[in-house]
Formats: C-alpha cells, sequence, structure tokens
C-alpha cells in the first residue's frame, strides 16, 4: 500500500478499504504521509464523498489514532454531550451537574472557541482557580469520587483528528459530512462514554445553515454512534439567534448560575432542561422523555444541580467565591446599555454577527491559541418575536476599550431587524432523532 | 485575496479570475502558500478542471514566475521541439542537427528520464565530457555562434512548474489535462522560442494511453500556443512499441549517430524527418510539408546533420572521439542476445516494459535524482508487423549485473506477443494539428 494509490482511488470515485484508510489515517499521524497528501486526499474525499461503511472505518481509525479512555473500570454507566457549537451555547455548564446530580456520571471533555462560536473551556476559565488541564487519573479519580468533570482534552484524544482538523482550515475542506462525522465522532468514541446526546445547531450562528444539512449530519453521527455500539440520540435546535441572553464568557458563567438558582432566561432554561432529559433516558433513569423532563426540571429547581456544579468547580480547583457571589467574575470595564432605536416586533437577531462583534471587543479569538477577555460581551434584552419599545435598552455591551466598544454597538445594531407586525417566535428544537 | 478561498472557489466548480491565478502561483512559488495548501488546489483542478482561459492566465503565470528568456537578441528567429516523453526517444538528437543545419538555430532545454520514459539529457551525459549545465550566457553565446544548443534547465524557467510538477507527483494529480498543459506550456513559453513543434506520444509507453487523450492534450497546446503568439504544430505518434530499436542511453546515442549517418531503423529515420520538416516550415525554410521533407532528407543524407551534431559535441565540451567511433561510448560488461522463443508475426511489444526493463537493469530511474548506468539496455530487433524466425535474436540485452540481466530477459520475453496470422505494422504518425 502507498499514500499515492490511496489518493488515486478516491480521486476517482472509488470506495476505500478498511485496511486502506487505517494505513492513510496511521501513517498521517505519526509523520509518515505528509501534510501534502493528506489535503489532496482530504480534497478528494470532500468532492467524491465517502460511503457509510468508510466514513465508520475513518472514524474508527482515527479514534484509535491515540488514547482511548475506558471508563468502564471507574464508573458503570457514563453519558456526554456534544454541541456543534453556536453562539451563547452555554449548555454543559447546567446540564452536566443535572445529569450528574440525578445520578448518572458525567465525563466531559470539552473545547475552545473559534470564530462566531464559544468554548465551555474558555467560559470556565473565567472562574479563577478552575483547572482545565486535569490528567487522566486526575479525570478519572474525579469521576469516581463525585460523578462530573469538566475539562479540556488533556489526554491525547484522536490526534488523528486534531492535525486533520488543523489542514482542513487551511485548505477549504471543513465542511464535508463524512469529514465532520469523522471528526465529532472519533474523539467521542475515544473518550469512552456509553451515551451521547448530540446538540446539532443550525442557521445563522451554526455551521449547518439549512435544516437538510443539519439532518443528514445528525443521522449519520447517529447511524454511525449506533454502529459503534453506544446509545445516542440528536436533537437539531436552533442558532438563528443566540442562546439565552448572555454572549461572552464570564458574563455566560453568571446567566449559568441564575439557570441553576431558579432564574436566566427561558429558552436557554428550556433547551438544558429537554438536553438533560434526553441524557437520562438514555442512561435509563427515566421511562420516557417526559418522565425524564419532570426528573430533570425538578433538579434543577431543588437546588441539586447548583450543589453539584459547586462540587465540579471546587474539585477542579476554581475559587467557590466567584460563583457564590458571581458579581465578582472578571467583569469589563465600559459597560453601555444601547438604546432601540425603534418600536417593534424583533424579526430578527443574527447569531453569528453577535459572536464575531464579541471576538471583535477580544472576548473570542480568530485563530487558535489568541489569548480572550473574559470579562467582555453582549448581553441581548429581546428574542425574537417579541415586542420592542423604542429607547429602552435593546441589548448591554460589556467592553474593555471604547472603541471596541463603538464597533461592536454597530455590529450588533445592524444585527437585529425589526418588523411592525407580529412575527413568530423561533423554536428551541427542530427535531430529535433518536436510535 | 486569501488562498483558502481560491482553493474553495474552484473546489465548488467557479472560473478563477487572471488575478486569483497569478496571486496563488506567486504566492506558491515564493513559498507563502504552503505545499498542503497547492495540493489541495490541485486535487480541485484534477476533479473540476479549467477553462481555457483559466489555462491560459496558469501557464503564462507559471511561464513568469522565474526568468524568462529573450532570444531575439541573439537570432531573429528561434524554434524549439518537445517530445511529452517515451521509450527509445532520441528523436532530438537527431532532428536539433537537421534543423540546424539547415540554417534555422534550435536553443533547446530539456530534461532527464524518469520511470519508463528517457530524457535527452540523460543521452547526452553519455558522451565524456558533454555538458548539460551551460549558464545563461553559454547558452547564448552557443546559439549566436553555431546555432544549436542542447543542454539542462540550467537556467531558473518556470519554478513554479518544477515545484507544482513535484508536489503533483507525490498526490496523484499527474494526469490532468490543464495541469498538463500548462506544466509544459509554461517552460516552452519561458524558453524564447518563436516556433514550436509538440511530439505528443500515445500508447503503451506514453503518459496518453488513448487518441482521445492525446487529440485533447494536443489540441489545448497548440490553442494555447496561438493565443501566446508563437506558431506551433502537434504531431501525434505512436508509442506502443520503442521507438527505433535501442533503449538505454549509451546504445540510444549510437543509433542517433548511426542515423546521422545513413544508417539507423527506418521507423526512427523516418520520425526524425517529419519533426525536422514541421520545424522548417514554422520557420519559413520551405513553402510547404513536401518541399521541408526534401530539405530534411537531404540534410540528413549529405552529412550535414552530422558535421552539426559533431559541432554540437565539441562546443559542449563532449570528447568528439567517442562519437567519432561510437564503438568507444559506454558499454555494459555482459551482452545476450535472446533468442525467440517461436516463429510468427510480432504482434506486439510493450513499449513500457521494455522501458521499465531498462529502468531495472540501471539505465533509467524510479525517483528523481538516482543516479544511472549509461552503457545499458535493449536492442529489439523487430517491429510490431515482422515475421520472427524462432531461434533468431529477438532482442539484446546489455547489462553489468548477471541477476538484473536475467530479470530484463524475463521481463522483456513477455513483452513481446505473437500471432500466427500477418498483423500490420504500427503507423509512426496518427494525426498533425496545425494551427
Amino acid at each position: 500500500m502507498n499514500p499515492i494509490d490511496i489518493i488515486a482511488k478516491k480521486r476517482d470515485g472509488q470506495e476505500l478499504t478498511r485496511e486502506e484508510i487505517e494505513f492513510f489515517v496511521q501513517g498521517y499521524t505519526r509523520g509518515e504521509i505528509a501534510d501534502y497528501q493528506a489535503s489532496a486526499w482530504l480534497m478528494a474525499v470532500y468532492l467524491n464523498g465517502m460511503t457509510e461503511r468508510e466514513t465508520y472505518d475513518l472514524t474508527v481509525a482515527m479514534a484509535r489514532s491515540g488514547t482511548t479512555l475506558d471508563l468502564k473500570e471507574i464508573v458503570p454507566f457514563s453519558v456526554d454531550k456534544h454541541s456543534t457549537g453556536g453562539v451563547g451555547d452555554k449548555v454543559s455548564l447546567v446540564v452536566a451537574p443535572i445529569v450528574a446530580a440525578c445520578g448518572v456520571p458525567v465525563a466531559k471533555m470539552t473545547g475552545r472557541g473559534l470564530g462566531f462560536s464559544g468554548g465551555t473551556i474558555d467560559k470556565l476559565e473565567s472562574i479563577p482557580g478552575y483547572r482545565t488541564d486535569l490528567s487522566e487519573s486526575e479525570f478519572k479519580a474525579q469521576l469516581r469520587e463525585i460523578g462530573i468533570v469538566l475539562t479540556g482534552q488533556s489526554v491525547d484524544l484522536a490526534p488523528a483528528d486534531r492535525k486533520l482538523y488543523a489542514l482542513r482550515d487551511v485548505t477549504a475542506t471543513v465542511e464535508s459530512t463524512p469529514l465532520i462525522v469523522s471528526s465529532i465522532m472519533s474523539k467521542k468514541l475515544a473518550s469512552g462514554a456509553d451515551a451521547i446526546v448530540l446538540d446539532v445547531k443550525v442557521g445563522r450562528g451554526a455551521f449547518m445553515k439549512t435544516l437538510e444539512q443539519a439532518e443528514e449530519l445528525a443521522h449519520a453521527m447517529v447511524h454511525l454512534g449506533r454502529q459503534a455500539g453506544r446509545r445516542i440520540t440528536a436533537l437539531i435546535s436552533d442558532m438563528n439567534q443566540p442562546l439565552g441572553w448572555a454572549v461572552g464568557n464570564a458574563l455566560e458563567v453568571r446567566e449559568a448560575i441564575n439557570t441553576l438558582h431558579e432564574g436566566g432566561p427561558a429558552d436557554f432554561r428550556g433547551h438544558c432542561v429537554v438536553v438533560a432529559a434526553e441524557m437520562l433516558v438514555l442512561a435509563g433513569k427515566a421511562q420516557d422523555t417526559s418522565e425524564a423532563l419532570t426528573l430533570a426540571m425538578e433538579t434543577l429547581s431543588s437546588g441539586l444541580a447548583w450543589q453539584k456544579f459547586r462540587e465540579l468547580v471546587e474539585a477542579q480547583g476554581g475559587d467557590v467565591r466567584y460563583i457564590e457571589d458571581s458579581d465578582r467574575l472578571p467583569q469589563a470595564r465600559l459597560i453601555k446599555p444601547v438604546p432601540a432605536p425603534r418600536s417593534g416586533y424583533l424579526a430578527a437577531l443574527d447569531a453569528a454577527e453577535v459572536g464575531m462583534a464579541v471576538v471583535d471587543l477580544g472576548g473570542g479569538r480568530l485563530r487558535k491559541g489568541d489569548p480572550i477577555d473574559h470579562g467582555v460581551g453582549i448581553i441581548v434584552h429581546y428574542k425574537v418575536g417579541e415586542l420592542v419599545q423604542k429607547d429602552t435598552p435593546l441589548f448591554t455591551i460589556y467592553a474593555n476599550q471604547r472603541e471596541r466598544l463603538e464597533a461592536a454597538e454597530a455590529r450588533v445594531l445592524a444585527a437585529h431587524t425589526f418588523s411592525d407586525t407580529p412575527v413568530p417566535r423561533l423554536p428551541l428544537f427542530y427535531k430529535c432523532i433518536a436510535q
């Protein structure tokens, strides 16, 4: 076998064997196959696609390219969730504590933000002291002790994906279903959870722009997860407007804390309860979704989820004084409520534009490794369909530089569209694709 | 402009602007665009093609990526030839002297062999002392003095092509018409000839396997050459069996010398006269092809072409004693005539297999830069259609190692196919595509 023949076979639209895919993934991970060969192959995959069988073999080969965690030695059953990324998506901060508080272990390795899309690790690092670099043994010890971990990808999970993703990013080969599926699912398979709920975002502030694309991706991932012996459900959720009100790291942590305390925006609260319920169903903690919803809501309202979140922060070294009084979290110097330029129904609120405005403020990054400012962000005060009154605050900007504040103000204002006639609210979810 | 957008545009099947193509070629040549981006782009070009306009702009951008020679200051009109490569193709060694002896300057930078395909530079280096690394000023001085140069690509002609070709070779993106056309024509445009005869080979021992592919390539190159203001003709010639009898560097030089002296194989002699005639027509030395054929044949028969070849070798530092007595040229130690295993008409003689047998003997290379043994090779004694008598020599092997000789013997024997009934001879040429 040689890499050129494998590239040529995919170039010619033929189906690769499992052995060929393994040879290519292993060779690339070890550096024996060059970046320029991998990128030609990625373009051929992008243009000629992959069969379900090829996608499965690619995913498994990538999952096996590094450490694979075996959590069975720690807990009998664990559950994970994965979001395809969006704006204001602080769901893990609330859902993981709900599910763990119900007695279902949640072991989650999560990522950083890039472009308009935020990352859970960045959000958690708003809490002084919170460690996101747990070692494998720390990860396992904490899972055994308190049944919840939210950390970065400190273990060498699916290094093939890390290399391939970085390459796809600079060779225009990102938006390919088999490549997206294998990228997401290889990490999920390697990280050892028995059940997975996928939160597939669709809309302006998501990578998938149409429901059709999102459904194709969700079906492919659910199918693949089942083949790999996992319990798996995908929810397709709206990401045309930001989720909740807060966008920006510390602002989102504060909103999550409020939600864990009977407060928080209704859409975000509803979203979290549904995701948690699906995780509880997969874990066998409830007979059906309606029983699971009741359990999730009760766990949230009773304060048990909050207690679990507090335990999590403490276990990972975070200073709990900052979450007990969330006004102590990092906050930007300049705070400006921006009045609505007119009255009317909010017709659209472009999530990608709000996400990019937060990047402009310093709260996100355009390139991997860029530092971020945890205190800045945007709080929107209206959701699509709500009636806005002229001159009342439309959104509030948290900034540390005057010019950046002004640029973000213009950008977020332009992201709001108004209508004189009533506009329907956006749904939270479009579909649930169960196993 | 950025490389990722340009890759994405070609990936999506859109037409690139001239500015985008120039940006990409210049950026890649300077090392600002990475190999892995260029290879993704090459695969997108391979799969989505290029319009005539894009191919032209790509060729011109590649031609301008390095030195472009202006020969007008040296000679009023010069002519070049280019073969797409084959087995036993020593045509330049005879054609360039014929044309130069007719008073038409021939300035040719030529290449080395790779795989089954030989290279003129390797052949010339069989002559002790012959320099193939002339500087630009030596090149021009010799062209002025004796009107003929046959050297390697010592000037930095179309460095974009050198980089792109090396990349295509390892990323399964070689066989693409726009990429082949731009690779060949960028060097021809940069090397400054006013007229070009293309010898496009088709068959088992050529890169183009079908007449249809060869015609497509020939038409594209002729069209492009005309657009660039060159006089240009393409001949499509047979390469199913080796050209002439000799395959192997010194053996081919000896065959060329015999041809320059009233000897040599009839097919090779005929081929050279036709190519030379087309060059003379383009240079305006003859009214039409039949007048040019007469002129070419006379120049060959009169010994004037031989005199010009001798001048060439002397000017480039070659020891003329080796060409005056060609038995002095490097010759392998082991010489074995292999008897025909049966009688019959020769039905096929696979040129690629003969070429690879010579590579196996050490007379060619699998990788650029590999050293070669000038003395080894194969002489075939029959052409397709000829009647072979059992036990008479079918071919002769020139080898320096016993095991290699045996391997080549088996390979070349298997390359011969016999028939009990008469088989037509193969044509020399299939088509002439004139401007």
